[in-house]
């Protein structure tokens, strides 16, 4: 089976086009106005199948074609506040703090998302270490590093965060990034997030080696949503479905002319909606808000953004 | 034929894969690292056969694959100058303005080239107005808008022009836009500019009525660089490697195929490089220094930004 | 009498430390967390002593030191949308278009508030012509445009809104630009609307001729935060402080001095808050938001916000 | 003495009115366009009397009033390159990493220079580890972090430096930040740097614990331009100039005037040219160019563009 390119586990099930698969389990279920899907990578048969790694994977999806929609954005940040608190460890200690990192490259918009979702997070660490008195008992200490991409800084983003952790002791790591899907319609879209942690050389960019709870020695929830797909994926997916059936042979010039093409100046490119800057920005104002509500269930919006006001 | 859908009428041209059509004129020649083509549509005939309005188009390109250089940049700006200063009527009297309109929504970055590249053009017609004995000799009288578009003004582009250019009278206006393109390889790596002036319905957005001779009464000069390809376009393309001489039967299946995808979340998406940010920043200063050149040919580089410090 | 370089009326009208001038009407009153003063400048007599041209300039201001609370904010838009709702002429006919106009850099952030504004007002006389059976009945036709500063464009801010003006033909133009004020305090922290048009080298830049009744021919209702103090302005006013009652002999070579710091570099110097960056962008929300509900007063913002959602 | 509130140890010692001080060495030169003055604090005597730690802090200043000159930011930054290289610990193996560390914030404007010198800086640490044989032998192993503020990250910025300085081993660190001055006209007309760190609490923002060689354990170059005034300082300096040999009475009323100054508004007010993004745009690149060329003495300007690019 010839694996498609997206970081949505959701889609790389359905590309097997079965309603059930070895070592994989899939539930879905309505919440409002937005569908979850759970995909629970069982075994390491899954894991070959579906092509990432074991570990649960829940999406968030909104009804087709309306990405761009205010309310389903909110209802799906308050289904992510739930699903997000149900994937983290438990809060023992407000003052252990929660990390978020924001991968991706500030200055590249459709690879922004991660720095932008940090810059909208409730920050509240400082305020536990120097004010303990005036810290709002609701309150958990949480604090956030966007540490830049490896053509930027010089730096793998897993050295920098490890220094970070390493300072910090989080009870767990969020980390945040730009996903790409293979359908155009997830873009802006859908929420994934996953307890496996984020792959090597996945998203938008390339950010090299895993963070995970073997690199960083601590629980780390993957987090994201689609702002792209590969150039790559629509044409292949344009090819598969006009050789529908027409046998193997055909099959193997497809891969060669595929090849080809990814390997012209086509292959460096990316599909995304025009207004990408709005897309990534709502984007991001969606899952800090998911996050902020995970970490804070019992501060109401009004008092986050009264706080976050410098 | 079926149209293909190109700003470039290059691209148009080599579509037909015919050494010659009728009623088009086309030229190529080499300068230093560059190529320039000149499309000259003569007649109704290759209006139609291109589907493009009369006039000349000339296309400056890069080596394949190599948008990002700053050498070949600044090759192309050199020939944009000599080109454009070709196009321009002759300028009789410095105080008679030129005026450079940057076309596009400043806030969607694929379709930031126009004001953009309005950004980085000297202007100095306010210099005559108020300080006519410090001008310098070697200037010529420019003013530069960047009108928005109707999304966000509520205005069609041509009606702002149109009360710019009864207000300043202009000798010629360069009206700049960002195009859209065939091939990925021409993105950032191609620059047209044309005589025909701007028409409807092109470009990355959707600016309406035709800025033009006819409609603005003066010469419109068009200038711009290919920012994306539509998603739709490629798929197209891939479909028709694939079918390549397998029968009219076929064809009608591929056309309903495109057209289906044509009205899926497919049909709104762009292909564009992921450095879309940096790649219309560095084509905005190709065009502005090209611009720069044609207006004033005489001001160096130097003179030129220093006269644009604030 | 001294002049202070201020753009807010209220604050030349306490320069004066009187009860009362002639030719001066004053009026103030609380709404809710806000107080408003009225300015009413009555005569040639009133303008001379204040500096300004005759009309009405309405002032609301937040309670001391809280120029960043989103509550307050959010009371002034609303006491914006009535007062301006006043000062409007009545809406006779819902296609007949208000001209929105937001002038300042929008590369200069404490000069972007204009423009900023502009951004984020809803526009709709497009529907109005292009679709107008789908045009809300509770809407009214709105256009807005920034059309760019002297410097950038090479043409006076009244030649294109002219040219907008003739085209459009407007019930009344709304100018929104960025103040300047003498007290640190109002900074973000005020909202002036007056129907006196918006003067000549006033604000943060220096924009040349007014906009108002006289010089476009339609109601011109001027709007502006004060974004800026100068820096001479605090300087003189500390002197002030000192030489409190020294005499006359005092006083000259106070202005002396004053004149002096002018010219030195210090003359060209701004004061701000540290993040007049984020103090702008609320500021150009809460106009936005007062301009919407006086445009539109039934629609709700959550209708607003989604009619903006491209 | 009273102290006045700079970052330029220059200002510092000016403000004493003295040919000499004790503990204070001071050498002024002249390099082409620009003059360079060395203050070295040599003993705590000089510490106190400066209000600065010691070590040598070198002012590289343009002529009176010329901040906006691109021909002298380049001489600026041909003179820093040389004096950086000077205080830099020699090369012994290319291998070994500099850190280059942007303070401040990214989203305020006047506290970006950091960030944005960071984002202008060649790196190459990743290419020495991942190619090595690729890696032109003129080139020296550079890594650059932007760690964010406090109130954006909940972390000091010695808490992530120290990490990065962990995992990276740097031969040296050179911190680089937005400074404050106590004279208008240095703001963006002047370079310091210095062997002594970057202080606690000095700058735009608030930086907290000092960035130096006993926090981080390597040598620590600290480098930055004066973006603002504080507000408090120029009217301190007004009240100065008039109180003029007054006697003592008079100063201790100033005294009491300026602290309460200080305490309203106007207290968290900076003084900027109103231009300040461009000034703090161009001043970056400035910063950016010396550290370049002290880094990678060998490497063209052109080279060096070149290997930026994406």
């Amino acid at each position: 089976m010839r694996q498609i390119r997206t970081d949505l586990a959701m889609e790389s099930f359905r590309a097997h086009n079965a309603d059930s698969l070895p070592g994989v389990q899939v539930n879905t279920w309505e919440e409002g106005d937005v569908s979850v899907t759970e995909v629970l990578i069982a075994d390491p048969e899954g894991e070959k199948l579906l092509g990432k790694r074991m570990g649960s994977y829940i999406t968030i999806t909104f009804p087709q074609g309306r990405a761009r929609d205010a309310l389903l954005r909110a209802s799906a940040s308050a289904v992510l506040g739930e699903e997000l608190a149900r994937l983290l460890p438990p809060c023992e200690d407000p003052r252990e703090p929660i990390l978020v990192i924001g991968l991706g490259n500030r200055q590249v918009t459709p690879d922004s998302l991660g720095p932008l979702t940090v810059d909208r997070t409730l920050v509240t660490r400082h305020m536990f270490r120097e004010l303990p008195q005036a810290v709002d008992e609701r309150m958990r200490s949480v604090c956030a590093v966007a540490p830049g991409v490896l053509g930027m800084t010089g730096l793998e983003t897993v050295e920098l965060v490890l220094g970070a952790v390493e300072t910090v002791r989080p009870r767990a790591v969020i980390a945040v990034d730009a996903l790409s899907a293979r359908e155009c319609s997830h873009l802006g879209a859908t929420i994934q997030l996953s307890d496996a942690g984020i792959q090597p050389g996945s998203g938008v960019g390339n950010r090299r080696r895993a963070l995970d709870r073997e690199s960083l020695g601590v629980p780390v929830i993957a987090l994201g949503v689609p702002m792209v797909v590969h150039a790559a994926t629509i044409v292949r997916d344009a090819m598969d479905l006009l050789s529908g059936g027409e046998g193997d042979q055909h099959e193997e010039a497809l891969d060669n002319l595929a090849r080809e093409l990814l390997n012209s100046s086509m292959g460096e490119m990316i599909v995304t909606p025009r207004e990408v800057d709005s897309l990534v920005a709502e984007a991001a104002s969606m899952l800090a808000a998911g996050v902020n509500r995970a970490l804070h269930p019992e501060l109401g919006e009004r008092e986050i953004r009264a706080l976050m006001d410098p």
